[in-house]
């Protein structure tokens, strides 16, 4: 399954408790597109958010983030990795 | 040990060789800022990559990346993880 990074911007504050919140919400439904979640990163002084996932397509990745509250559009297919 | 995710752009069209060159050439002198290089994720579409370390302060981060022949700006200390 390939792996995706998308990128979200504005979650300025963030805290640890919000951030799994999101993630929780995310985990709840991402069987609905074959997403698997596997690690989130957040920064609130900058606001930026990174999060990992195995997904089929990025369209996978868009629909799960939207339903859970999050839509994104930048969404990276990384397929090369060290 | 902070986290911190550094993001690259323009790196289009990079190859896992040239991930893996950059890779070991900060790894090569990563201990000299006593920086962990623990994982880069690229996107050879849209030129992103993304690389996950343990450092001490953002100026570990710059200095080693700058050494090491890519210079980065976007630093971002990543303490909310889920």
């Amino acid at each position: 399954m390939p792996e995706y990074m998308d990128v979200h911007r504005g979650m300025d504050g963030i805290t640890q408790e919000q951030l799994l919140e999101a993630h929780n919400a995310n985990l709840a439904i991402q069987d609905d597109e074959l997403l698997n979640c596997k690690h989130a990163w957040a920064d609130p002084a900058s606001g930026m958010v990174f999060c990992l996932s195995d997904a089929p397509n990025p369209e996978a990745v868009k629909k799960i983030r939207e339903r859970a509250g999050h839509p994104v559009e930048e969404v990276y297919p990384v397929p090369v990795q060290a």
